[in-house]
């Protein structure tokens, strides 16, 4: 067993302490990894916080984890101590439903183990990627591109899959035009991916506040919501909206954006239904989606795309002492664009 | 000019009397039919009662035409006299927008003329199908395939190709498992062609008042969703549910009757918007969408698909003095499964 240094939360409304935590001894098809960098993400305040049900506490959260294989079990193969790896958002799953024998274990029909606060194949809680190690089935590790950098590489794990599943499903590409609404975390990995893939891409953002980076990263366009006529000028454009925003947000209007045969789809969710107005959906064959990260082969799939065509999300690498602080900053949208956390700080 | 007789209504609350209409001079590709028979839709039931938007009085619904042929244009080259011909929901569209020329007319970014309480490009008001003659354009009139008798060829116009059109979209046919929610005019055709398509049909009604004919029609199972059970047994079950039914029923629920990637498809619409959990779409990349009738080319292929298959709609002819009647038992659920007027009664 490996005791491993982390950073955990008591409760809603508690700051980050310094903790311990034991990480099960190797068994033959799993993977111990040094964790070097893990990302912050919005999932990870929101579980925190007990705002998607209840947890159980101390809760240790991280679920964009990048590091170095430095033990294996004594059937592993897929990997050797010194693999740059990562790890995503689950760790285990069914491995025997329709969906895992399809490749798509987030959607495992008996539920896919998540990365923290879930409970593993032993019947311990599972804790997340603030920490120094952790061990994992090697079905569930990823393979992180010589190129791309272990800080840059944590959020493609959460981030970059939970964008580019659906950019891949729905066929983003040349002569594509693709929305992407939020210029967050989620939204500018999917702003850079969109336009990787080769879709014509444009920013829906509340402000025009971060204009100049979305079209540094590739946009082509970038509109401001809040101004109405934005929703006049762009009716029937879109053939892929990809929202990456949480919050209760008029879908309506959104749908009306899109032309015929396209597809809303929505990788956050509110708390509250959205309402929708089906003569929005009706009256060009419009679908409202959604999408959850993406399977273990499509993250690796995505992984490799990034590393080919050198996108990385931009990120602020900060110590662990800065956790509560950067949650706060978070939750006000100022991060540009994602808090990868040093775990050498832990 | 064709003086035409029809059964016209002066307002929302007005019972139905007769009328004259006149039907324009045939332009070079107009084609006049004399009707033989006219489906009643509720379509035609929230227009005459002004629940769909301002309606200009006299008002004479019918958008499920069918009869003969009796005078062409100087230029129509696809209809003669005699010819066993249809009308369905539109009567024009631009004819030069991207979905005009794709074969989707009803989606016509000009919007389409419907074939009644619509403006043709003559400036004049559409008048409907409960009538004795309409002049159409030629490439907004279908045949009627021989083995199909012309009263129970009408309401393939609208309940037919409704339904036909989003099954064909979304793919029905052998191996994928169909739900079909409501049983009335539009659920019954649903039911009747998934099942020539080579799916698994099975009916969601709120009661199983209806189940005998369903099994008949082609459904394999028929469940009543005033069953809280039915909710849980059927979970994840569907690749497909066409919801015909335009009131206000918990969306989200169905949703969750839907398998990975499956797809709820409103072919009606309510006029108040619906509350959609995401969390439900975002589980198992579920899409909720919807569908407007069909393009006239694809309104041929079903008419077609039913002339090869020997599919016809359950219907009950009436005379036009019993339309009033009939709109309270439409309103009533009290019809199997669809009103035609026969119009020598007119």
């Amino acid at each position: 067993m490996v005791i491993a240094k982390a950073r955990a939360v008591d409760g809603p409304d508690k700051s980050f302490r310094e903790a311990e935590i034991e990480r099960r001894d190797l068994d033959k098809h799993d993977v111990l990894i040094e964790i070097k960098y893990a990302g912050i993400c919005h999932s990870d305040i929101h579980t925190a916080h007990g705002e998607w049900g209840e947890v159980k506490y101390p809760l240790v959260p991280g679920h964009e984890i990048a590091g170095f294989v430095t033990e294996v079990g004594s059937e592993v193969t897929k990997y050797k101590a010194g693999d740059r790896v990562g790890v995503g958002c689950m760790v285990g799953s069914c491995g025997e439903c329709k969906n895992c024998r399809d490749g798509e274990e987030q959607y495992c029909l008996e539920g896919n183990i998540p990365t923290y606060a879930g409970v593993d194949k032993y019947g311990e809680l599972t804790q997340g990627g603030y920490s120094t190690h952790i061990v994992v089935e090697e079905d569930f590790v990823l393979r992180i591109p010589d190129n791309i950098e272990l800080d840059a590489a944590a959020p493609l794990l959460c981030a970059g899959i939970t964008t580019f599943s659906p950019l891949n499903h729905w066929n983003a590409g040349p002569g594509k035009k693709v929305a992407v609404v939020g210029m967050g975390g989620l939204g500018h990995m999917a702003v850079k991916i969109a336009h990787a893939m080769g879709a014509e891409v444009t920013v829906l953002s509340r402000t025009l506040n971060k204009k100049e980076d979305g079209l540094e990263f590739g946009a082509k366009a970038y509109h401001a919501t809040s101004d109405p006529e934005t929703f006049e000028k762009l009716a029937g454009t879109f053939d892929l909206i990809i929202n990456t925003v949480s919050a209760k947000i008029d879908i309506s209007a959104y749908l009306s954006l899109l032309t015929l045969d396209g597809a809303m789809v929505n990788v956050g969710a509110p708390a509250e239904p959205l309402e929708v107005n089906v003569f929005s959906l009706i009256g060009h064959r419009r679908s409202f989606a959604g999408s959850l990260i993406g399977g273990i082969r499509e993250t690796q799939e995505m992984l490799d795309f990034c590393g080919e065509h050198g996108i990385v999300p931009s990120i602020e690498v900060i110590s662990a002492d800065y956790i509560d602080e950067a949650y706060e900053r978070v939750l006000g949208s100022d991060v540009k664009y994602r808090f990868v956390i040093d775990t050498s700080t832990i």
